[in-house]
């Protein structure tokens, strides 16, 4: 088959150049669109992005604030968390928001599905709206150290079109529940 | 200093594992935030990823269709590309914006910036509003095998509704513009 949406690359080699619990590196000689020799270095994630957007009862939502080490800066984010292969993504999210912020939602409605580096990288994300909230103990991971913060939604998206918010699956989230 | 905004990381050891021509994925031995000691892959970017949301006078946009390598689907985005260090974004984005499509903007405006995926890599994007718009040749790249679709701005963001675009800095960029 040849038509116009099938793959246009061919893979001719293929090795494991890095790899750790989070991420796989992949180095593959291939044959471009154009008919060229080149070559593909692409980052498989082991984990589904997981992004949750908490609105309670008066209109406010929560926002996870952490040093993020790959940047060097501070981010305030919406809560998030990987899911493992075999993980259900509804569960990682529930527990994500459990582990940051101590939140539990009755409630619960996916949002969307992106990929969010697809030049490089496969990485998925799924986020969630998670409403009906009550409040419970956080249990933060070794890896993690953060504050929290509760903020009027409209406030959120402020800081989203200002760019204090620029987590892309945050900013993803934002916007799209201020378009619903 | 050791406010709670400051890093709780600390770099023990830092070694090269990959690199190519787009990213160098690097190996860090760490101290974790919580006095363990752990390991970190930072997967650096060498370019600024640019998006561009071209709307035309009829509020019309451009969406651009290729078979994304990584994640072996074919996908539509609004016209993106790469910004090597030492080139201004918007340069970067005109460039693109002619090679993808052929189209040229009078007037652009920044719309907002984003970091795509950051707790594996640095990766920052920048994306535009580009209007005013004349039709010249395109100019794809050899790596490039590209469809170029037409369609009304309600109904691009009716794709992001419905999961039929995914790349992140299409959603945002097109969400964004949605919010205006």
């Amino acid at each position: 088959m040849n038509d116009k949406f099938s793959n246009p690359w061919q893979t001719v080699s293929r090795r494991v150049a890095y790899e750790n619990a989070w991420i796989r590196v992949r180095h593959d000689e291939v044959i471009r669109p154009d008919g060229l020799p080149g070559i593909y270095g692409v980052v498989h994630y082991r984990n589904l992005a997981i992004g949750v957007l908490p609105i309670d009862d008066e209109g406010f939502t929560y926002l996870v604030g952490q040093y993020r080490y790959t940047l060097d800066v501070y981010s305030w984010e919406i809560p998030e968390g990987g899911c493992p292969e075999g993980e259900e993504p509804l569960e990682a999210a529930r527990r994500e928001l459990l582990e940051e912020t101590g939140l539990v939602a009755a409630e619960w409605k996916e949002l969307g599905t992106a990929h969010l580096s697809n030049s490089v990288s496969d990485e998925a994300a799924i986020y969630y709206l998670a409403t009906n909230l009550t409040q419970h103990e956080a249990e933060p991971e070794g890896t993690e150290k953060l504050e929290l913060m509760r903020v009027p939604f409209a406030e959120a998206l402020q800081m989203v079109r200002e760019g204090k918010i620029t987590d892309a699956l945050s900013v993803m989230a934002i916007q799209h529940y201020a378009l619903l």
